[in-house]
């Protein structure tokens, strides 16, 4: 038996898109998720494509999946480097467009406000190439790192 | 070899509830979920056990999982029967504390508007034990059914 994938089992990955190493977690179970990492080593856009683990009854990408997407496509514009953490203390999601099974998906965020305390207010879009899909705001606090051997491992690969 | 399951493996499931049958898509990616039915045959609160596949890099339930369950429990709150079918228009999620893993973490909402165009509103919580993990607004629309032969299965099983 050949472990070949054919043509329908694959799909191409839009230039400059790498996949996001996330193993294990939440992160792996809604993946693969992919991203295009810019010249100062920023997040410039996050991606995926519908795949059937994340449709709802009518084969559209679920709204949970969009928001989780939307989560992680917004929170990372809040990074300043490899190894910002962050958690989320609001999002507000309005939903304009749905996606349907094999499309291919991306999101970004800008940072519209920067508080003192950590807290940062980020303006979000997903798209579906001319598509909006999706348009918010996320609340984000960017935390101190616990333990350093809890590292993220480097972006690398682009 | 034995196919049965040690103490580890399992979790008991808290008086009333019944798993969700979701067998496809995103509903089964993110499950096992759980309900509870009321006398009415409605849904009176969902749940869902924090698993490894729930969670983020702190071993908490993931934000994107949260946001996922809130749609789910709270977008329920609009059903009449057991055919309803809606969408999300947009929701909001205030983020008040954390659920480590192994948590059961429980979610209901309550419509406080109902307009004429199928626009529902309503205000939600998602709860472990006595601690408030979120709380938020949800506006769904209730959509026409297109296909009498995707029903929904009986909800059943109470």
């Amino acid at each position: 038996m050949s472990d070949d994938l054919t043509k329908n089992q694959t799909f191409d990955v839009p230039g400059g898109y790498t996949p996001l190493p996330w193993h294990r977690g939440f992160g792996r179970q809604v993946g693969p998720l992919y991203q295009l990492i810019g010249e100062d080593d920023l997040i410039v856009s996050r991606a995926f494509r519908v795949e059937e683990h994340h449709t709802n009854g009518m084969m559209n990408a679920h709204g949970g999946m969009l928001m989780t997407f939307a989560d992680m496509a917004w929170g990372t514009a809040v990074e300043t480097d490899d190894n910002t953490w962050w958690v989320t203390i609001r999002l507000v999601c309005d939903f304009l467009s749905g996606a349907k099974h094999g499309e291919w998906i991306e999101g970004a965020g800008e940072v519209i406000s920067r508080e003192p305390d950590g807290i940062h207010t980020v303006r979000g879009r997903i798209w579906c190439g001319d598509r909006t899909l999706m348009t918010g705001t996320g609340v984000f606090k960017v935390i101190e790192q616990r333990d350093p051997d809890k590292r993220k491992p480097s972006r690398g690969g682009r």
